[in-house]
């Protein structure tokens, strides 16, 4: 069934989110940031030198269109990463995009139809949430507990549909590592047993995992695209997580059919060859691994800093501690409702994200009492007293 | 009536336009490049000093998330330079976007559905055709003169659609300055007679007018936006032609909810703030008027060559002489084959594009001899040595 566009109705729907993230992409904003998920910009390289490469040696290719698959050496690295993760692939199924969420878009343009359904975790990565709903997608829930995404429940759910008559979902959405928002990393055996399902059903996962090197501790788990071995693991890649975010550069693996359809759908003249050019200047340069070592020492500080003020100062609030990424989840007593609460903290002067913007269904009640807060924008100072705003403005509704 | 998307037979269509522009977007292609609407290398800008105040006084900002509506200094650039074309416009309206024809599809997402139509000229710029045919979008083509669109052949057709019960195209596509194919720039009074005919049935305009300011001779006339005093046309620009194509920045100007609606839709962790920055630097430094007039100098060097050795070389061809822009549109005799002509160029070492590729709809005939050649890339040796490939491989066909 198609219905006529109607932007202004999702336009109502996507203002009513941002109203409940309110300083979220705010200019300037004076509260202090425990929201988005940007980079501390403490940490941010110095790519001076890899520009002025990129814009004097390279100066005739960086300034012209690129081809819509990407720079052949910005591929390579990629092929390279994505194999030292276990993961087969080829030159010809890597496509540079200007970030992961560009990429899950262009899945979505390729494989879904308005009125087709996708698998997403509840919650689930809340900008991911108005992508595949421009595009009339259904959301098919799956809970996750401290494995991650219940593969049993999923299985049950996608027979059941199955039962009804209803179509397969066209893809299965996930953030293997350090899930966003709830930071739990999925085990390998849930991995195994998604895998596994996918490929027997045929149905596409799409795996999205900005977080996986900033890992704190723990040992590194396959990703699900380490796993696959049928080509039914398409995967997304971002480098606004392991470099810096204003490049927006990103990536996607797919098979070679799907990444040259994509290529052609992307239209962008080549994805901003100059910042692809000044990154792969970078990588080249042996850039990255200290960069990337200097991003886990700074974001476990952060995480063992914002871990050490929520317990003392919110001890209502429930968590489990991550081993890496951007993210606690908290968890407040049944009955407190963290919209009100997400709106007090601000006006008291830090930004959590209130939980109910993380579930993808409109149509069916979820927890009121999680709140999202990012500890990897913020200065320590900040975090610290942050926390303490939040936990004021929480005193202040009992 | 919706299909189920069939990303395949998209792919072999897209695959026979990129056969009919063969060395479109290859990587180091041997053969000279009379193809794409790349600039001439040669006159791209010195970056370096705006690239390294980008990546140190605006670090934090360069290499972080940007807002999805853009820099505001690049926004108010942007404001100025469309009230300088006479448009009236403001802040809110100004989404700085990777391109224009990340624009045109932005748009498409916004307005149109599977089965509807938008009106395009026959012959239209090709890259946005497959934009265009992804969204299922049904073509309305309309004649041009040296005027331009035959703006009366437009009301008749839209009468005519109107009295069968068919819906109104969602959108005009026009290039207005320098088309490109054909290079004609639309008169005066073909434009009043758009905005008109547009803002009476109120069918939004997208004006599409990257060349603008490559004038070689003659005087500006007011583009469409300038023209339209009521908010009918939405303007996509971008700086691939006023300064570099690898910068990948462009905008779209359009009614403020349509803009905020596009700026959630296009869910790029705002577009590259780092090339943002670089530019904005560079405007402000005072780089764009010397810039834009080196580059009409040397267009216009690169436009009157090929000119003269097409005129002595390939007699058989007719053309009108663009007063700006990057193309000349060559007429054979009839009966010429340019789909055949442009492969034997290719296999001779010069790469035109066939005017097949230029046509939208597939289910009509469209003349098939006409040609593309750019003058834009090439060299002047290049565009000498390329026309006379040309001319041998058309008497070669003789």
């Amino acid at each position: 069934m198609r219905t006529e566009k109607s932007p202004l109705r999702e336009y109502a729907l996507a203002k009513r989110a941002q109203r409940l993230a309110r300083p979220l992409h705010a200019e300037g904003g004076e509260a202090i940031s425990l929201d988005s998920g940007y980079a501390f910009p403490a940490i941010f390289p110095d790519l001076t030198r890899a520009a002025e490469r990129a814009l004097t040696t390279y100066r005739s290719q960086s300034l012209q269109y690129g081809t819509p698959f990407g720079l052949t050496e910005m591929r390579e690295w990629i092929v390279e990463y994505i194999r030292s993760e276990g993961g087969e692939t080829a030159l010809e199924e890597i496509l540079v995009v200007s970030g992961a969420k560009r990429g899950i878009e262009l899945v979505c343009r390729l494989l879904a139809d308005e009125g087709d359904s996708v698998v997403v975790t509840a919650p689930m990565y809340f900008t991911a949430i108005p992508i595949l709903r421009s595009f009339g997608l259904e959301f098919i829930e799956v809970a996750q507990d401290e494995e991650g995404m219940d593969v049993d429940a999923l299985s049950g759910e996608l027979r059941e549909r199955e039962r009804q008559g209803k179509r397969r979902p066209k893809f299965i959405y996930q953030v293997t590592d350090f899930h966003n928002p709830t930071g739990v990393t999925m085990s390998l055996r849930r991995r195994e047993a998604l895998v596994a399902l996918a490929a027997s059903l045929g149905i596409p996962i799409l795996e999205d995992n900005p977080y996986r090197k900033l890992r704190f501790e723990g040992s590194e788990i396959p990703s699900l695209k380490g796993l696959d071995r049928d080509g039914g693991v398409i995967e997304v890649g971002t480098f606004s997580k392991l470099l810096a975010p204003g490049l927006r550069i990103g990536w996607v693996c797919a098979p070679q059919p799907l990444a040259a359809r994509m290529a052609q759908l992307k239209a962008d003249g080549g994805t901003t060859p100059l910042t692809q050019r000044i990154i792969v200047e970078f990588l080249q340069a042996g850039g990255l691994a200290p960069h990337i070592e200097r991003a886990r020492v700074a974001y476990r500080e952060h995480r063992d800093l914002m871990v050490a003020v929520v317990k003392q100062e919110i001890p209502d609030a429930s968590f489990a501690i991550p081993e890496g990424g951007y993210y606690l989840w908290l968890k407040f007593p049944d009955g407190v409702d963290t919209d009100e609460l997400a709106g007090r903290a601000y006006d008291a002067g830090v930004s959590p994200i209130a939980g109910s913007v993380f579930f993808a269904r409109e149509d069916v009640g979820h927890p009121k009492n999680y709140l999202r807060l990012a500890y990897s924008r913020a200065t320590p100072e900040e975090i610290d007293k942050g926390v303490k705003l939040l936990a004021a403005a929480y005193r202040s509704m009992k």
